[in-house]
């Protein structure tokens, strides 16, 4: 993965040198943004209006200005034209503009940033030979408002990924308040557990994920119910997705060696498109 | 309060204009980064110290890199007289520098910004009028690793400002995942029943702040132990403590109007020091 030189800021390619985000930008200061992370294949931006939706609505009921899906379409679509982008990923990030205060005292306003990089994120040999994954105590994702919406405060994930790896793991899993599975640190999760799918629903802290989405619409059989410690230790495949991946295995879990099996295969198929 | 112009930026001072905040910066990316909020009076930075062995105490238990006490507090110093502020406010924020990645892949980089404002925070009537409260009931704070620091991951604190501006309130107090009482939005809470002075200790979601500190040393008889909902509810008094306040009564909480009391007049007194 190779850092893409220019950005899109507000909507205008430049360089990232010449890039002037604000010291005042509240996703700086305070994680008052929202962001986006998607696969570009061939050149093109995979599912970029599931992710815009997303943005916009989560835009909304969080009360940002936003520049609209139009114009941030427009602009990845230019980002990725202008940046030449064959195979990689790009980032779309929507911040709340300047401001002081835990809430803006005057009208909100907006920095719309779109990142990128080159390089086939998850390789077939990435993705072949699975992630190893540790269950982390800490810290726990809420299952309230912010875990419905992928926001810039992301320090929860950070420091759940950092225990991971101090455990010489490649990803955490992540626990709600009540100790039950939320989603790995920067994926959801479906375990199958005698040759049943599930998946935890969002009010058990999963994030709405765009790949999850596509998968359950997909595959009518999975069930969204809450997943506990004791069935990840039964579990015969634990299955990770995001924009990115779009689906791989885990091939470790505490320790516990896990083979690949027909539902990884299922889900990687039909994410692969 | 006005703001500043001058920003402090890796050590040297500039205009807000020239500053170049990375496209790449994980604070602005993903809320990776430290803060502080320091009050200014007549030119010095109180408790300076105290904030600095804070944020020194967070970077080295959540693995950044940081450019020392001794040069955060020198930085300080430069800033508040370079920028001229008399009486106001200043911002220490600490990032993980450059980084794509949930969690850095290479070493860490380190950014430390200095922002300010001109202006009496909480000037006399302001103390004087109090604050109007709102228990909100999301987001919740969680009580673990991530309450304990003060990491620009501040969504949750947001959302729950917005939510008591949306029901006409100043301020919101905020529940952990059990339902009893964490903090207010932005600020420790003390609540006095039957006499009793209680706050919720760092366990049950209270950030560990630097005048909650300073009023637990000086009153022995506070007690820090789990507050709930009921005790709120049949509360004397209830009174916010931050750094910039140090500290404010409420005036009302989810509509019961509530008078000044003594425990307040106290911490007011030990805290304006």
């Amino acid at each position: 993965m190779k850092r893409i030189r220019e950005v899109s800021l507000n909507g205008r390619m430049m360089s990232a040198d010449e890039a002037r985000v604000s010291p005042y930008d509240r996703s700086l200061l305070l994680g008052d943004g929202l962001f986006e992370t998607v696969l570009v294949k061939r050149g093109e931006a995979k599912h970029i209006g599931r992710h815009t939706a997303r943005m916009a609505a989560s835009a909304e009921e969080l009360g940002f200005a936003t520049p609209g899906r139009v114009e941030i379409e427009r602009a990845v679509r230019e980002f990725a034209a202008e940046a030449g982008i064959k195979d990689g990923a790009l980032r779309i990030t929507l911040t709340r503009g300047e401001g002081a205060g835990v809430w803006p005292e005057d009208e909100t306003g907006v920095m719309l940033l779109i990142t990128g990089s080159e390089g086939i994120p998850y390789p077939p040999e990435k993705l072949k030979a699975g992630l190893t994954a540790a269950v982390v105590d800490e810290p726990r994702r809420t299952q309230g408002i912010t875990a419905r919406h992928k926001t810039t405060s992301y320090m929860p994930s950070i420091l759940a990924r950092r225990a991971a790896r101090l455990r010489g793991c490649d990803t955490a899993i992540m626990l709600n308040s009540a100790g039950r599975v939320a989603e790995a640190d920067a994926a959801n999760v479906f375990v199958v557990k005698g040759g049943v799918v599930v998946t935890p629903p969002v009010d058990e802290g999963a994030l709405p994920g765009i790949s999850r989405g596509r998968l359950v619409a997909a595959m009518p059989d999975i069930r969204q119910a809450a997943v506990t410690m004791e069935d990840l230790a039964a579990a015969e495949e634990i299955v990770f997705t995001n924009a990115l991946m779009p689906a791989i295995r885990a091939s470790e879990v505490n320790g516990r060696a896990m083979r690949p099996g027909k539902f990884w295969r299922a889900a990687l198929d039909i994410l692969s498109t």
